[in-house]
């Protein structure tokens, strides 16, 4: 299996290295990662700028773009074969409910996925990397066991609780939760006394019960939610239909 | 009727300014954009540095941040009321089918949405501004025509041909059609040698039949589709239930 | 005569518009200048990534970069005549003494200097704009008694007190002044609880006696400090050549 | 010994690990560099935005700013002592003549310099890296010869040309040569069809006579120039006193 491998925390950060040595072992792996944390980055291309490719000591490729930036050019310049999955993560904290649309990790996968490759995005549900490498082992696990299953095309969303290994037995199939709207921008004002502004923390959950990814994760287990990526509103489509009659 | 415009081509497009215009007699209308062009921003959000908000001579405000940071910081610092409509456009160039992921145009109008306002997305369906002041007029027709009726929440992504006035007599309700996977990265050189890589055009249309925007726009239409931003993919989740069980 | 203008406050600044509205009935202006602020941007060039030019509603031109960058892409791409004067301005705040050497109005005038051309950099001796169209006004006075005169090549660094330009009059050489060493930086979090560090005010005065521009400002005089850009330490040349014999 | 090591080329580039490399055991000492390649940052500083300090697995300090940026952080926020010398480069090509004020390698050294400590940027004559831990071992040995005698303040611009160890026996005083002014911008269009410019290449030398940095490294030696940063043309400066008077 060949597995590309990226994220949206830049390709220094614990929770690829993590996954890329939990991954070494089963398959051919391919890092392409921020140069430099670009988390909210959502799916942003950078289309005003030409991207510059570099490549670590220890292999892996970075470059001065997005997450969807990185895994465009792995996928149509730096890789000469389409790779089996792409992976996105582990995140440096949570991706679930509204906050996916925001999600940088959550992109990348995307962006694979619309190169028609199986694409999950890795999680962990609270901040600060605790138990990052039991959360990899646990990402090469349902990889092991569920690749060959997966329906093709296939975008997952996972949120991997911080526990140890040998806690991380739940796995639950979940829908995306909602969020209350979020919290008002911080107002400060800079050394020079100039007003700036900080964007705020997420709202608090909204609809967070059973069944949703915010439920999985309150009670320690991971959660997968399958995605999909058409925005019509299917439901308001025929109303609005007879209404333009 | 008070009216918060934003947009992801700057303060200074073309596009903003007729839309502004078109508004100003309907509407109280405030314009928070961002400071310089932004396409391609999807809904990233800027949250390692913080923003600044100046004001242009023509009343504009301007951010250094994303379309989403815009309406953000509008929502929860610039206005003290909530306003009765979001709007966002008109870009310069169509937001249909997949490119409606990555479009800050849409974005800006999600950000409304998620803040339980009424949000459109208005864009020209080809480069260049031509008839921006027709687009702008019909813009305004449609929120006159159709604002009382609007479901609550709404979010919806309006795609205008770019012609005359007289000739924007055509709306239909479309969903999104579906792309083929971009093109390639462009690989260049740099002055000094080095490989430089920029990310190339989208792919040809995939699913553009009848009912799609692209259809619509083919034919001389307006295509409006009304958006959700569950990316849950219903259909799947059961057998995956199954599957985990 | 025919004046090219730029600044590092960005082309939208109060200062370069009141330059220009000052100048232009004396000279054929041209106006290319960073599309937003650049203070501190020192004499930074952009290597890797190219520039966009741009022309606002006024004639003025934007570009995505520093000051160094609009002067150097002005005077070898957008003219096509070499000009007769580069002005940079007027700053927002004072630059004299060591703050020279960050100073982004004065880079602007360097890259003109180097391209062998008269340049002058104006700035307030005070922030907030206070009295700059008078500070324009004085500037065209200036250079219209004076142009004539200048050594060639020349590269002027002018402060002017925030006074009405009835008061004036007192225009005296200066050298430049000296600093203590900068305040430290200011240490700070951001709303998510991460260290960050703002570069912290420049120090006090040192050096600050008569004949400096800090003592000339300070006395409510406009100060002209002739530069130039050769770094060579001319009295530690010999001893170290012959250590090194 | 304590040294403090910068540059501009980034933490991850291989003339400062080769630096660091050399030095270790010589001195403490601590790296603080760009996160990325900061080339033509010149003095720039980072005043409209905070800087985070990260730390890499192999101990070197990196920062969101320019070269600039990371000394001053060091020397106020991140060492609790005052270094013995501040070290910058080895930079990937020449700082030479004219250059010499755009470079960031030389103002990392700079804002040493103006913090009081001695300070001494080095700089590879030919890019590519070729004999970088040559010339890392050629930085050592100046140092340990001359750290004693050197003048205090002291500010010293080294070139080393690319050439094995034992070729680098020559070392001469020089002062900074002059270039013509730079190449005119590369003009091109991005794959959109934009027009956009590349900074081009700096001129050819103009002086590079005997006696200057240019000659020497022309010759095969290393250049050592004292700097100054006292930009007051002394010599305009009477006959401007006379004019003004």
């Amino acid at each position: 299996m060949r597995i590309l491998i990226s994220n949206d925390d830049g390709y220094l950060a614990p929770g690829i290295n993590a996954l890329a040595e939990a991954l070494a072992p089963i398959a051919e792996i391919v890092v392409v990662a921020p140069d430099s944390n670009r988390s909210g980055a959502s799916n942003s291309l950078s289309l005003d700028r030409p991207l510059s490719v570099q490549r670590a000591a220890n292999g892996f490729y970075f470059v001065n773009g997005t997450p969807s930036d990185c895994v465009h050019v792995a996928l149509t310049a730096i890789l000469d074969y389409k790779p089996d999955l792409v992976v996105s993560g582990i995140n440096n904290g949570p991706n679930m409910g509204d906050d996916t649309l925001y999600s940088g990790t959550v992109a990348a996968a995307t962006e694979g996925f619309l190169f028609g490759i199986p694409a999950i995005a890795f999680s962990q549900g609270t901040y600060g990397w605790e138990h990052i490498d039991d959360a990899a082992r646990h990402a090469r696990d349902l990889i092991q066991r569920y690749y060959d299953t997966l329906p093709r095309p296939c975008l997952w969303n996972v949120n991997i609780p911080n526990r140890p290994y040998e806690q991380l037995n739940a796995v639950v199939a979940t829908r995306l939760g909602r969020r209350h709207q979020s919290e008002p921008v911080i107002k400060a004002k800079d050394p020079r006394g100039k007003d700036i502004y900080w964007i705020g923390p997420p709202g608090a959950c909204k609809e967070a019960g059973e069944g949703t990814d915010f439920h999985a994760l309150a009670a320690g287990k991971t959660s997968i939610t399958p995605l999909q990526i058409d925005l019509t509103h299917t439901s308001q489509l025929s109303a609005l239909a007879k209404a333009l009659a």
